[in-house]
């Protein structure tokens, strides 16, 4: 069936810089070394479940245009299995190491919680079956808690303390699943757990809630002995008005007041953080900076629309900045680039699919390469190195450290009159474009 | 001086509803009772010094356009002084209870840090003198760490370590200076502490120096027996790209990081709070709900424009909500509600100082009075206590309380399969109207 | 069946101020008089079909939480006539004078356009017969060209002619139905007229067809003497990234260049005013100085969110100012106040519709008699007046009027140097705030 | 002066694309033929007097950072001398063929209308004796009619009819300025031509006012034979809450009903578009389709932030789609690429302004090269061709030409059943990235 969904049956191969094949990579040689790892190594690619295979191209004015074979129904079972030859399919045409999922993207929900999980059961051998033969692994599985109407008011956060105990469930036979599969993180998006409106929320209670829902979570992680993190995804609004999980710094907040540090880490997504007012780099930064950094979600916005695009990244040059912050600190462990990205509802033929992905892979590999040339030339960490150095005498380490007070400090300032360098931001902008 | 700068000399009294008089109080009656409290100790009105009498009606694309006598060269202290009658004279047309400053707002910067020190202790006096004899105090104080040149690349996180040491001269004279005048707070807004591109920055290093300066701060503050909080005032981004104090949560991850959690509280806005993609009242529920609630800067910004407009808050329906949220924790204790709010550039008039002022005051009370019926009624307590009555019952609780396990509940979740209920957005909203 | 539907049978009335029933009007009283007309006839309020009967509560995150007796399968024109008695009941027991549909909301497609257009017309049939027993008459009706596959790139702007071709045969259907059904006006929303990327598109001549397009329809309306005017209703973006009809002023650029005055107007609402940038007062404004004003969609969307809430109108304080305009105008001519408003989807109550169309009616009859007594105190066009008056001189009307050059003028400016006035802003808002 | 205010003294040249010294170009290559055409014809560089030499890098939160020689007091003239000499300098040693100005920017503003002419006139009169011996052009000259506080309320749609007599006086002079010097163009920038507030604004009143006042312009121009057109730079809001010349569309509007086509035409900028909703190239885009380009400034805007940072242009794929509608066209006429941007108030350093001029004229050049290069392979252009191509049938050319109806197509319409074809947009995506 699958090799009639998608018209080649040869997995995209590296081409060289100058191809004009749609379907062939110029930058993207998974076996090139960059920084002394593969190139698959370093970006880890995966393919989400959910954009690729269970979205009918529908938006908030208009239905479906893909329609896709399992689309069209049947027998719930019969079109997962039928889906999941087309997905595993393409994780083949496109060699990636990784897939991603929600349960209810493979598999139906059934008429009761059992019976959902019974169905996540079946697709899971499935699944099992499938990756023994397979390259793909599976970077990390979640459990979809914000479709179905009785989470229309939150999951974890939700008033009736019965949809939070069918949350508990399905979280973990999500966790089960992914486990078994093993799956390499897990990862908690809280599409539900804000508020429409506060004039019926009760924020603190709901912030409660959630605490404990992950540190249950957390305990039963490590009694099953899954040894990935978890990780939150962080996103401002939409569908709610306001997601607890607004930005990465919410999250830090809530992981240090709950005492989830440690176990919990961030996958960050581009187009979540503009939504939330800061750039992808800016929440990578952050991430690092307070030791929270986990996975990413690789995709875009548009800065000039305010909702959720989810657009095949395709800007090396940003890509090469995020990569620049990682690289300096080793690269992803157990995280990967999550292409939680959609084709447009008018990118109807099923090459699209494949195409947006060849595309935007080799974006990231252009902003990997320029972003590992950046570093070996200290093209900005020199200039950075050179702007803090103050920062680098006894006297000035002693500030930092604790060993100084407000009144020593002031007293030897009726001395100083610092005089401002410039920041050379210009010339920076211009250095980075010399790589990208 | 001042009597000629403003026309009357009778304070604005209350007239009643009636009222057509633009400087007569048509609901802010001081000494009328509302929850227990005078009106005047529940909203402890401050004028702020910088937009009223500092500022002189330029922005980014025009100078000045209101021409006051102070702001026309001379010798500086003289026209402090004379600045200072103006603006007492101000607070006493106006009965506020409160006064708020930056150093540099009302003391010259001198050419050296010790002569701006010597200008501020002269202020000082002067302000010492006239608070004798005048019903204002100070509800806080603050130092100006991003005007002067020095500071454009941040204070206390600037690349030279001679900047912070700068810093810490200033703030630690402007933190005496409050705590002589018997200021209730004392209030840091970290206007360049963040940066206009990642590009030169290390947000690492520079957190950690932000860190040290708070905590060198709130030391000194208990040293000299300074009593009120520390307040941090949360803004997104303007004048920089981005800062760090971007929303309440993102300074709440930073205290319980940098361990300052107790003696720093917030001081939010509601023009900072739209700027980061939050309501105001989100702001006021979140820094109850964590503990961090401080004090108000009460202005209002634009919804269809990015940047902080500080116009004069209006919307007695958006006042009713947040003082509806404080109601319900005691009202204000060193807090009060400051007005950081600026007349329009072409206001020019000096009664349209007071007549701005007026009708915020106003704004205010009414909004004052809706809560207090609203809550009276239990209008929306009443419902949201129903909304979650479910997690009343001794198992729910066991869940919040830690003794429940996600596989426990998760096997109970079995039998259940919960029907949604509806949330009567509409139906509160128009209950809403009802008192507004 | 409609009965059953919702639990009251009787219609809401008017109750008075201090009622507490949340199916009771505290300010619409339908015959009152208000500036020369009934409230009802000036307020002429309409129920949409689509978000109250059509939509199903879904999101872009998650399905249907209404589960509605007509959404849940069957014979599609018996289910089509269910969907009708319960809104036919609705209107009653709202007592609306007005209805609005799109002819999918009503009619289900058929298998080919014919079959479409015969659905329509049983359709049509049936409204025909309600409608001889029940008050309510039709504000406009419409085509939606947005929902399905094919028009996903464009409707009259598609790339396709064919498609083009398919849109002029239902939009003739529709405004056939409209036109048989007395219908007063009839609306073109261009959903899907614009792009997704310009990288695939030409602009001028989709442009070029969308002229076309409208230039026919004016011809057809005339030929089968339709009365009322074509509405056009503008909105930026959403579903596509940048929709033709941006805002009033683009469309009046396209009318123009496409010499459609006169025949086509707008209907203008707040929530794509707002995505616009503009306030709804604005557009309001910016039609009657331009002789486009038709009609109003009234709801409103969240400051803070960057889609189409639709949401219902609930600030009376936002609705006197556009009724200010208006009153001064006439009010309204064939246009009405559509509820283009959805309840939020956990509203799941069947009373919740009754109830959100309530509390917005209110809002806009208490706007109106603001409205009206600010017009009767000149509290606003009193000062309007003076601030303007210099114009009024003979020499200053010779300028406008085109009797004066710029070299005239610039001579006769040597002797002048004006001096600004106060603009009075904060004044003038607290002006409206002792209006509502 | 000048040569000790820049260290270098030869021009900066072209290096090559291996380059590393920001002080040189790497695409910039002014002799090089592009479309048959030199680069440096292409491109018409132009430096802007105001944000490179008038600014002193103050923004709403802070003051003065630059400390230019000419900034520090003295007799006026003489620093506009002074300052005119680093102007000439720069233009010298970035090799640019154009600059332009305002009137205030180049000379002082007197006591009198008349004193400030004089003024204008003593400046063009250097300007004449420096651009006989130098290679720099006018591009284009212009009024500032929004910073004095005489036009707080607007200069042409000022309520007070002396201000637009005012306005007059300021803009003739400007242009006879302009004419005097040879510039290649006139511009106009309402940027107080629009309102705080609706609630003293007369709307319609000042639109006609600012109709008659750009039409007595029009007739000035044509009466001193100055050839070059007036060009409008729309701006939706900032300084003002919203301005009239919101964006291409408005202007467009504006021009058909005040009879003002082909006279004047569009100064497009980016930060200006995104601040209205629209990307660059759309803005552009639009301008073609309705005869309207004219010009552009080269800057950008921050994508995160509401306020035009006029940064400098760093992005050569935004540029690249720029090029690309305009090589279609024939490129520039009069116009030319103006860099209204200014380098960030941290950059301090005296080369800062010669090493964003660079970085961005490389940015531009490479963008060039780009569009060139996909003309040349129709990489963009030969599907779109293919994708509208069944408009070119006879029948469907007879529906634009106006020989179809609506019933006839409606008719035909009844036998078709279109089919949806892939919009491929991450495909083109993907094309584009080949080029930059």
């Amino acid at each position: 069936m699958s090799s009639r969904f998608f018209e080649r049956s040869d997995p995209v191969a590296f081409a060289g810089e100058d191809s004009r094949d749609p379907l062939a990579f110029r930058f993207y040689d998974k076996d090139k070394m960059v920084a002394g790892r593969r190139m698959e190594d370093h970006l880890r690619f995966a393919v989400c479940y959910w954009h690729s295979f269970t979205w009918p191209g529908s938006d908030p004015f208009g239905g479906e245009t893909f329609d896709r074979p399992w689309m069209q129904g049947g027998d719930p079972l019969a079109l997962a299995r039928q889906k999941a030859d087309v997905a595993f399919e393409m994780f083949r045409l496109l060699d990636v190491p990784f897939f991603t999922f929600h349960d209810v993207d493979v598999a139906p929900e059934g008429a009761s919680l059992q019976a959902s999980i019974d169905n996540l059961k079946a697709v899971t051998d499935l699944f099992e079956e499938k990756m023994a033969t397979a390259r793909v692994r599976l970077l990390w599985g979640t459990a979809n808690l914000f479709s179905h109407k009785r989470y229309m008011a939150g999951a974890a956060t939700n008033p009736d303390p019965d949809v939070f105990a069918y949350a508990c469930g399905q979280v973990k036979a999500a966790l089960d699943a992914t486990h078994r599969l093993n799956g390499e993180n897990y990862v908690c998006w809280g599409g539900r757990e804000g508020y429409e409106t506060l004039l019926n929320t009760d924020m603190k209670r709901e912030l409660d809630q959630l605490g404990r829902f992950l540190a249950m979570l957390v305990e039963y992680k490590h009694k099953i002995g899954f040894g990935g993190p978890i990780l939150i995804e962080p996103k401002p609004k939409e569908p709610t008005k306001h997601q607890y999980d607004f930005d990465a710094a919410a999250v830090f907040a809530f992981l240090q007041k709950y005492d989830l540090l440690g176990d919990v880490k961030l996958n960050l997504e581009q187009n979540h953080a503009i939504l939330a007012g800061h750039s992808f780099e800016h929440e990578v930064r952050y991430a690092y900076a307070n030791d929270l950094f986990g996975s990413l979600d690789v995709n875009r916005g548009d800065d000039l629309l305010g909702w959720d695009t989810d657009q095949f990244a395709m800007s090396a040059g940003e890509m090469a900045l995020v990569f620049h912050e990682m690289l300096q600190h080793g690269g992803f462990t157990t995280g990967g680039l999550n292409f939680d990205a959609k084709i447009r509802r008018q990118s109807i033929a099923p090459d699209d699919l494949l195409i947006a992905h060849v595309a935007s892979m080799d974006t990231c590999a252009r902003g990997l390469v320029a972003a590992d040339r950046m570093l070996a030339d200290e093209a900005l960490t020199g200039p950075l190195r050179t702007r803090y150095e103050g920062w680098e005498s006894a006297e000035n380490r002693a500030i930092l450290s604790g060993e100084r007070d407000l009144e020593s400090i002031a007293r030897r300032a009726l001395d100083l009159d610092p005089q401002p360098r410039s920041g050379r931001q210009e010339m920076l902008e211009g250095i980075v474009n010399r790589y990208v």
